[in-house]
């Protein structure tokens, strides 16, 4: 039985296991770099640790630092959050080696997963679809149009050793390919010295949803519905959403199947999230799997009422599932706006310093997971997350009014943040409409 | 339809009202007293109108004042809250007369269930259990036994002109009648120079046990199940929960349907409660019956997931009930805190003053109600109850720990606070296996 918790992380997410394991009755121990002597994750812990300077290579990555403080503090499990190591295999092996639960899957399946085309390679094989492509290099015109009609238009041709745009080309009709690939290749001769194609089926304007399943070590697994995370500056989130309005009841059953199918073809266990990209037409394709808790875990907590946090150490601990599939009922809509120290005029630059004074809302169905508090000293070493503001409603326009509400609320003062900014995507007629996709934010400037 | 509301209180509940009004694109017109400028309330609100002085009969209870604000400001409802003229029957009169929609029932309801004779014999006359008692004086001992018998053992004897626990005397058996009855009877006309008295069955340790009501102008009336209450300190509730560990299904459905009829019998219409005295055997007695929203409701709203104060005012809009009895469902156990500006070591002493530095919890589970924030100086002439702190988990044992939890971290400096005895509540074994009544606080010294 897991009786003592070290939690290999900072910030927000620190605070939230720190407070799953109190409620569980598990004792925590923090760790801290010296920059974070006055983090509130270091304050609130049962123990708490340093284990080095503010770099996070000398702390919060340094695994054997951390390997050691686990055994003097006596802890049995490490729970590592989301970034730094969790999703480090090497890590994972660390703890199995030294005899401490590593609350996530194990090494191996970090591994494999981690491995983009054996992760595809595993899915194909289960049948989870995955953007149709060459399997091999394609040289010459007319057997790349062969392959492009296999795969579907429309297609995008790329090279082999291509990057930022350069030997790219999309193709949207059978009459556009042989010019888009021609011009693709010569492009890609004259930069790389190189004519090695390779063509793809072109996902346009698709959302980004992704499942949320549990899977314990008896081979149960269930899923517990998608994310619509398709608010995204620079591949990172911004707004969270469930469910999708993207999904009818039939699409849902669809892809949280493909969902359970990915992690039982992956031997998973513990928590963990299935990346799609979603077509307007349905069709929707497995872009990666995340092997372990996500930013934006609260939405699903908040329509399905199920703890994840305390799922994944009741895992970790041999447990089986609390829940059955039929178990999983959505119940309203939720949102998450991540609040960062960031100032969206200069080009979101990052805005580390003090808050001089803060008032953040509460109230009815409002959810805030921060780590802050007046007089904090936002370091510069670290991401620029400060809070998650999540809110719940019966559906999704009243959710997006209590966020509207709940923005408008929030005082930050000493430090520049997103907050106004989110507030205008809140306000945007398409995001109310639900009409977006990943480029919604690079179209805003337009 | 209601495009403007004026919100005649002040505090957490004027903020709560405002939140409301805002998600359902509402405007909002707060009042406040000279002491209330830097309130949070009068921040918030879209327009903000000084009534008056300090002293509430010159401002939240002032209704010309009231009146004059909501007609300059062109608001076209008033919300009450609770306290102040919230359960005023004149007030809803007079909202009535200057064709300004009161949301709560009319006044004349108001009015009748305000008074405790037509109350009880209006719940009565409609089936709804009562306080088994006598009707008219009783003066002579055997006359006395027959009563008493016929009420149920045990019973109290109560002087007419009583007061103080003078004059009144429990028997617990017939044998032990004739005695109490004298004593009592002796001891009233020492006290008084009368020896009329009144028998009633005793209800002994009971749990306050509430039912929230909903009920629109068309005769719809649903309860969205109890709330249990027992925690109490002189007549002042301090902890409440959803649902009551107290109740059985089957004794829920009973109770349900009982305060159904009695706000069907009193022609109920908007938010209301009917208060019970639980007894062990499963017997329970309509004690009241509020007409506003109360302190407690948001335990309700997180276990049925219902917006109580945005059902308010749509049934005051005239709309009917959002809600069938079959579409209640309670998920879950929510218990709330109020967290007071008072000194538990000095007889709970209120405690004003400006808070220096504050640290409210938050993360999954965790709902604030609260109109404070740091730097806010707390009036001494108000009510002190700085914030409501609810919590909701899967069970009753999971909400404790969560409450626990959350207690724990709660920093509010600068003034004295209830915090740490409400810790200790929720740490007393009792509390915790749910063995509690209406005793439990004025036990808790002994």
């Amino acid at each position: 039985m897991i009786g003592k918790v070290l939690i290999a992380n900072r910030g927000e997410i620190a605070v939230r296991i720190i407070r799953a394991c109190r409620e569980m009755g598990i004792e925590t121990v923090a760790v801290y770099s010296e920059a974070d002597r006055e983090a509130l994750h270091t304050q609130l812990a049962d123990e708490a640790v340093c284990i080095g300077p503010a770099p996070s290579s000398e702390s919060y990555l340094n695994m054997q630092n951390i390997i050691s403080a686990t055994v003097i503090s006596g802890a049995d499990a490490i729970h590592p959050g989301f970034g730094f190591l969790s999703e480090n295999s090497r890590f994972a092996e660390l703890c199995e080696q030294c005899n401490i639960t590593f609350i996530g899957p194990s090494s191996d399946v970090i591994r494999r997963l981690g491995n983009k085309a054996e992760a595809r390679n595993t899915m194909m094989e289960a049948g989870v679809p995955v953007i149709p492509g060459s399997k091999d290099p394609v040289y010459d015109v007319e057997e790349g149009a062969k392959i492009a009609s296999e795969v579907g238009y429309p297609v995008i041709v790329k090279a082999a050793l291509g990057g930022g745009g350069k030997g790219m080309r999309v193709a949207r009709t059978p009459e556009e390919f042989e010019n888009s690939f021609r011009t693709a290749q010569k492009e890609t001769q004259m930069a790389f010295g190189d004519n090695t194609m390779y063509i793809e089926h072109f996902v346009e304007h698709p959302r980004h949803i992704e499942f949320q399943i549990l899977a314990d070590e008896y081979g149960n697994v269930i899923h517990l519905g998608e994310r619509d995370c398709s608010i995204q500056r620079n591949h990172q989130k911004m707004i969270e959403e469930s469910p999708s309005i993207a999904l009818t009841p039939e699409l849902r059953e669809r892809m949280g199947e493909a969902a359970v199918k990915a992690a039982k073809a992956a031997h998973y266990t513990n928590a963990g999230t299935i990346e799609f990209l979603l077509e307007k037409s349905g069709n929707f394709y497995f872009m990666e799997m995340n092997t372990r808790i996500q930013v934006e875990h609260p939405v699903t907590e908040w329509v399905t009422g199920i703890d994840l946090v305390k799922e994944q150490i009741r895992i970790a601990d041999g447990r089986p599932l609390s829940y059955r599939q039929e178990d999983v009922h959505i119940t309203g809509h939720a949102i998450e706006c991540r609040i960062n120290a960031e100032n969206p005029e200069k080009n979101f630059r990052p805005s580390p310093g003090t808050i001089t004074d803060m008032y953040l809302p509460g109230g009815k169905g409002v959810r805030i997971d921060s780590a802050i508090y007046s007089g904090y000293t936002v370091p510069p070493y670290y991401d620029s997350m400060l809070a998650k503001l999540i809110v719940h409603a019966k559906n999704r326009n009243e959710a997006i009014r209590k966020m509207q509400s709940a923005l408008g609320e929030i005082i930050i003062e000493g430090i520049d943040t997103n907050v106004d900014y989110q507030y205008e995507i809140l306000n945007n007629p398409d995001f109310i409409s639900g009409n977006i996709d990943i480029e919604f934010i690079e179209n805003l400037g337009k």
